[in-house]
């Protein structure tokens, strides 16, 4: 039976310790968090962020907007909050309305703002190994995970089931940082359960039921990204939890695993940069 | 026995029709090029650089430094190319001296010059999937080919050995984006051979000999990107030519196949660069 990979508990101790940190800082980190629409989901993800923030002493502030917002009215928001220096970190939660230029916006953020590592500017420093103000928030965690269970990546092959900008694109370039061979699978993937199979360690990151016992190396490290309700209205993952577990030697459950890690690192991204533009050493 | 992919004659191809387009152009492309140093090999890459600009009317400047220049200098010097209307390309022969921050120099050059696809931002298109201005030179230069041979990647399993931020990582994402299965293996990567054997196109950019017959796949397609001289002072590539072509179905010979691609997309993309400048469409 594997050890469970168990981002709740991790979650908590990191947010503990940042929580301490946070006690000792007279002016406080700030984190503001720009909502466009009443999509349900966003505003469930953005008062889990405030929330969160709240708990840890960070000052978080969530600006709306109605879905017919401009882009001009947005672009003008984030410049200002660009200038605020009592602001450190910028998230646009997404989506944004069609209508919006999701990328001009995005890119509009000041780099040493972006608390999701989604500008251009930390995307190349990323893509070219150059260390950006911080990374993004989901592959980070699970880095954070993988290291609090001393699993090193040197030398693995790591394989990402997933090619998105948030998840399986930055993910395979940080773990090729940490020495792994990488191997990047997505829908076009001819005889996944091939390569699977040869993955020291298996991130999924599709958001359906993928990923069976007989896809999966013995004793391999599997890390579940994929959340979704089934058909039940049951929260689950990528994976066969009960079947994989039983073969692997370490997996990330779902809920419990990636999605604490996630929001973790967001906090602890508001705060890094909160030091950086402060020039506290960390 | 496999068919060559010949980088000599499709760089012949594209360069004669290049020419031809140039000649309708009244105001010629411009690329700049600035070379710090006495290092023997730029030198002569910077002259053939020059060399095959001016046989197709591309109007060419080499702007030398001596190993002692000031970064400042530099800088200078770029900010100027960057406000030149005549100067629609700038690219900066690397290694520079280590005095000299070579990322930062790079990243002033204005994303809309930069012909390598070197800068941060260029660098953040290529890594989030949007367009750079003109892609990088080399792994450009390998598509081209493997489109001339009608070799499709979608879906199938791209396995490249290297991982530079010349080559590798930009390659990498370019195959992901042709929506191919991408294996990135380096100096850390255990059991090579067994990832290379399962490779439908194996783009090898190591510079040392490594490639066997036996780390191939049947029938499979074999991209070298290495290039240096051996003890015998005779140039070759990654790949052990007469027993792996016996046994693959396209490869691509070291010298004359993705060198001569390398040349022909650099004058490509100083070409496409002037077009996106003066609003001409390709």
């Amino acid at each position: 039976m594997a050890v469970i990979l168990d981002g709740k508990k991790l979650r908590n101790k990191l947010l503990d310790k940042l929580k301490f940190e946070i006690e000792q800082y007279g002016v406080k980190p700030s984190l503001a968090v720009i909502l466009v629409g009443d999509d349900a989901a966003s505003q469930i993800y953005v008062n889990n962020k405030k929330k969160t923030a709240d708990s840890l002493g960070i000052k978080s502030t969530v600006i709306i907007y109605p879905t017919t917002v401009s882009e001009m009215v947005l672009l003008d928001k984030i410049q200002e909050l660009n200038n605020d220096d009592s602001v450190n970190a910028i998230l646009i939660q997404l989506p944004l309305p069609e209508h919006i230029d999701k990328q001009k916006v995005i890119n509009s953020i000041s780099p040493i703002k972006d608390v999701d590592c989604f500008t251009l500017e930390n995307c190349g420093r990323l893509a070219t190994g150059l260390k950006p103000y911080v990374y993004p928030c989901t592959p980070k965690g699970i880095l954070l995970l993988l290291d609090e269970y001393g699993i090193s990546l040197d030398g693995k092959h790591v394989v990402i089931v997933g090619r998105s900008n948030l998840v399986g694109k930055p993910m395979a370039l940080m773990v090729l940082n940490r020495n792994a061979t990488v191997t990047i699978c997505h829908s076009h993937t001819k005889n996944l359960k091939e390569i699977t199979k040869t993955a020291d360690v298996l991130i999924s990151a599709v958001g359906e039921v993928l990923i069976e016992d007989d896809m999966i190396k013995n004793e391999g490290v599997i890390v579940d990204v994929g959340i979704f309700r089934d058909a039940d209205g049951k929260i689950r993952g990528d994976v066969q939890f009960d079947s994989v577990s039983k073969k692997s030697a370490y997996i990330s459950p779902v809920p419990g695993g990636v999605g604490p890690m996630t929001i973790a690192s967001l906090m602890i991204n508001t705060v890094d940069l909160y030091k950086i533009q402060n020039k506290k050493s960390s």
